[in-house]
């Protein structure tokens, strides 16, 4: 039997102030410190103890999961970054206001980039200051893997080959594993997880800070799947 | 041309309460993690990007690296922790007043345990509650592996295994590479990578929370060694 606990990270800078985020690199905010301390203590109180960890390349998932670890005690555990783990990548409207944008787009079009399965909001190009080509940390990525923008769908993609290359050795060899990452990476893992459909896993909302503990056999079929 | 960047982590809590700490996990002092953050800032101004990071399994190294990153603004850097970089294992002396400690032995039997270079402390016996056996994060440890008290030369020839294995080929792959560890463990590093000898090697002071920057060559021969 293994567990794999899904942690969402705490309410960011940018979640206050109402902004498409995605691969922007933005701080935790007071509270996300919070509610990330919180996390670490629920995860303690439930008895699984995580023996290995993966996180993004952003400092809201990668400060959740040093912050929980430490409250557990745990700050010795190995740790993985993935940049497959990262939010979805929201285009050109990383950095907008999220109200602003719904003015000038209206509100219909906005709700379809921000809750549709495969459709993308606008791209960035090669040369916004965004695009993720020009940040070091993403320097060993090739062309094809630097998105423009993503839809969930292309998500969905992305995140797959850190579940079948990393998290389940990982599972197989820790038995209990530990990731903090962002809304639309962790519904990523867990429609591939859980097989659901587009339209179920549209739907499915992961809140911040609340670690969510996946059981699973020793086939790796989901046999429990609850919020602490 | 390659840089291996050496920090010893900031002031921990049992620095300023004057205790045997070895490899006891305490935690930095607020002053520890200011230095960790000016370590981070004088990393930054001498234009060396560390690629890749090592770190030991004790917190006071862990947030020393985790604050520094953070200033630096590249906490998504790979960061391996591994035990072999822990602060030299100071036996049953581990958690007593140094002070009490030479009231009861003398000062130069004190001197001699701390400042020889193969004379160890008194032995934990393996039902001591400090014994590292007991202790989950070593439990992947063999029985000859866990220490029972080091000198400094038990603690040379445990730290070689990792600068062979690990930080030479991340040099090789990286470039530059960050380890933040302890004050014994990093003299054991600058033995090996400078050839000091045991007269020369007892006489050098790592200061905390000072980055020393040491620039390798391709056959990896120190050229240059200086403090930031």
């Amino acid at each position: 039997m293994n567990h794999l606990i899904l942690l969402r990270h705490g309410q960011s800078e940018w979640n206050l102030s109402n902004r498409f985020t995605g691969w922007t690199d933005v701080e935790l905010s007071d509270k996300g410190r919070q509610e990330a301390a919180e996390a670490g203590r629920k995860i303690l109180a439930s008895g699984v103890m995580p023996r290995y960890c993966f996180t993004s390349y952003l400092k809201r998932a990668i400060h959740t999961l040093d912050i929980a670890l430490d409250t557990m005690g745990r700050d010795w555990l190995p740790v993985v970054k993935d940049w497959h783990l990262n939010e979805r990548h929201y285009g050109a409207l990383q950095g907008l206001d999220k109200t602003d944008t719904a003015k000038k787009y209206g509100d219909i079009q906005v709700h379809i980039w921000r809750r549709s399965y495969d459709v993308a909001p606008p791209e960035l190009t090669a040369d916004d200051p965004r695009f993720p080509g020009h940040d070091e940390r993403y320097s060993f990525l090739t062309a094809d893997e630097l998105p423009l923008a993503e839809s969930l769908a292309d998500t969905v993609e992305r995140v797959r080959p850190c579940w079948q290359e990393l998290v389940i050795p990982a599972l197989r060899l820790y038995g209990d594993v530990l990731i903090t990452a962002h809304g639309n990476s962790l519904r990523a893992l867990v429609m591939t997880l859980l097989h659901l459909s587009p339209g179920q896993i549209v739907s499915e909302e992961i809140p911040t800070g609340t670690p969510r503990i996946i059981t699973l056999d020793d086939r790796l079929t989901v046999t429990d799947d609850r919020y602490m």
